[in-house]
């Protein structure tokens, strides 16, 4: 097993745990929290893929998914008060999970032939349209629109990826200093409270 | 024409009348009514459809869909007071509705040769995203998300399905018993007030 | 360069300039208009090509769209109170817009086969679900199903096409005269206040 692909895995069950989570303050029973769970761990790739039109979505393919998912939601509801404390840890993951996720978007885009600059929009895709399916089921505004510099975080990444890959960088490194770059840029942000601009009228 | 394909159409007409009902509640006008009534009758199969990568998707295919749809939208502006009285039935056609969509689901996904599991999950999308989608778009959290053991049923029905397809049981059989199967399992927990647990902080 | 393309990319940047206002109305941040108005943008031409199995779809293959699009939130940011002024002239673009995109959509999918019928619901998509996607991020009940006549000269423009094209008419007539269509018919419904009947209880 890969270390990307170990990394998938994990950043899948934490967004399992988020979408659980944001359920379970919304009140919604088992099944919406499960389905919640479920949306905002597989909606970012799952978009991506569709709109690539790259067949069959990646947890149609690979059981694996399905199985982590399930077991993010179990372990929420088995677990929540445990899991409420670990909030730093979860952050932390939830940060690991947006750089794999936005490396795996692009790696996948460029593999089909993709225009550089469309495969870091596919790449962020991947890593924000999860929550953002969650947020509007919850009907939420999507959290992503006002708060952090999460997006940016992933469209740096992306960027570098872009460039280091133009140099034809050893692809090992390219990943892992990517994923470095949008969590770095992350908690950065957050530790120095930067946001971007808002619009007034 | 096939059973399934009548009760398809049925369980159709239900859905936008249920979708078109919902509109008027929100104060929309014809054509919010007809394309919330448009989307919750087609919205679950499309986005089955469209994930397994399965194009061109239903109601494209067969034009009998929009003419049921719209069939079901003007019956339900022409008589609304009397499809009001009507909830009883309206409610056992939406139940049966939701047997069928579960089924032709599965199917579908079997023939395409997705895992069972996923096809069970596949089969729950066709009956109940359409009605997930109608609750977005009118902005409320999505119904299935709170109340009644709705999905539950489906996913029970799908577990049938999936089981007596593997004893290699008589196929029209195995229908018959997983739609009756969803149809009771529904009934059965509106009767006894069963519902799933929430999750509470 | 034709002019239903130089159309198509005025009506997307318009497109982009309603989602970034409806975010500015919503506070998101940069990230989040930008967001709001690239799915405003693209929103209904890209689910046309989802439900039609059209891959890729259409900004995807044309990085023009991406370029108008960020010059339209960029724009939006920068001069925002001058934009405000316009909103006659931004009225009469998103009317051109509808109208452009309405027939991109029928004619795409005309080539794809697809019935007349479905083609003016496709088309219809293509000119309104950008705008139902930006409402439901946002929050909002799509605008579109409470106000204006908005799809209905969509619908009634879909439908002139079809006949003058059955009636083989000079293609670049049909194109000219069902834009105009469009435009007209909800220029003169606003001008005389008409508007679709509400469902009452």
């Amino acid at each position: 097993m890969s270390v990307i692909y170990f990394l998938d895995l994990i950043g899948t069950l934490v967004f399992a745990i988020s979408g659980t989570l944001s359920a379970a303050n919304k009140k919604l029973d088992l099944f919406g929290a499960y389905f919640t769970g479920f949306i905002t761990a597989i909606g970012g790739g799952t978009l991506r893929d569709v709109i690539l039109g790259n067949f069959p979505v990646a947890w149609i393919s690979d059981l694996n998914y399905i199985v982590i998912i399930s077991l993010g939601v179990i372990l929420t509801f088995l677990f929540k008060n445990t899991i409420m404390t670990l909030k730093r840890t979860l952050f932390l993951f939830d940060t690991i999970g947006i750089g794999v996720f936005t490396l795996i978007g692009i790696e996948k885009s460029l593999s089909l032939d993709i225009h550089p600059f469309l495969a870091i929009i596919m790449g962020l895709f991947s890593a924000v349209m999860g929550g953002v399916i969650r947020d509007t089921l919850c009907n939420d505004i999507p959290l992503i629109f006002r708060k952090e510099i999460y997006a940016t975080a992933c469209l740096a990444g992306g960027v570098l990826f872009i460039i280091l890959n133009s140099l034809e960088i050893n692809s090992a490194l390219n990943q892992f200093l990517t994923i470095s770059c949008i969590i770095l840029f992350r908690l950065l942000c957050i530790r120095f409270r930067i946001s971007l601009p808002v619009l007034k009228y």
